[in-house]
């Protein structure tokens, strides 16, 4: 595996909800997307397609199972998955729970705001830790 | 299949690269992003959880294979990949090449806009030819 300074994806940091040697699952600090997960390739690959197709499967399995995992406890409108990686060419997915009063709505969360009341989000930042118990259960099934 | 009135994504609408029964591959008509395609699952799902293992499985090498063509034949910076579906509840993915001159670099494609003039843009529109056609080998192949 190839350290990248100064890429802040080979780091481990960030809140962990459960990893393996090859990937991991964080929950990501956004006070306006509770149950905003990501999940990350631990080397430091760019693009999927630089991946075998056993690794491509392991890494998507992780995120069909956080896709689910989010679904059965938050009950969302739609989830929405992206990798992009421009700032940090690290292979990483974000598993996004939408909700229709959620800030962006129906916009990508990184497009135009939409609303700034939020009535539902502290009900969901209650179900957190049903999803993270969820996505450990899930992942340590296999 | 489900058909949904008015999910635009049911309707064989778009400039159809290739298809197959299960899903089709379209060239988006974003002049800013030539190269942008799109892969739609024919069915209408909402959610890659909602599909089988092996669905899912079939879906995203569509998604990998449109990659790689897009890789092969563009050399972008990065490839962008995305599920949303808020608007139209109905399975597809962007794969996206992206450029560090293009109009949206490093930002998603949705979010702000970084600047108007977009130098390369003229010499990748002449590539879709072969992108169409690395597209349509890659994909009939298999």
């Amino acid at each position: 595996m190839t350290k990248c300074e100064p890429c802040e994806l080979c780091s481990t940091s960030g809140d962990v909800i459960i990893q393996s040697a090859e990937w991991r699952v964080i929950l990501v600090d956004d006070a306006h997307y509770p149950g905003f997960c990501r999940v990350i390739w631990t080397a430091h690959v760019q693009e999927m397609s630089d991946l075998s197709v056993s690794e491509r499967t392991m890494l998507m399995n992780v995120v069909w199972q956080v896709e689910l995992a989010i679904r059965e406890v938050m009950r969302p409108h739609k989830i929405n998955l992206a990798s992009f990686g421009n700032m940090v060419p690290h292979l990483h997915w974000h598993v996004i729970p939408r909700f229709t009063d959620d800030m962006h709505f129906p916009n990508p969360i990184w497009g135009q705001v939409e609303r700034s009341v939020n009535p539902g989000i502290q009900q969901r930042q209650l179900l957190i830790p049903a999803l993270r118990s969820a996505i450990v259960h899930r992942l340590t099934e296999d």
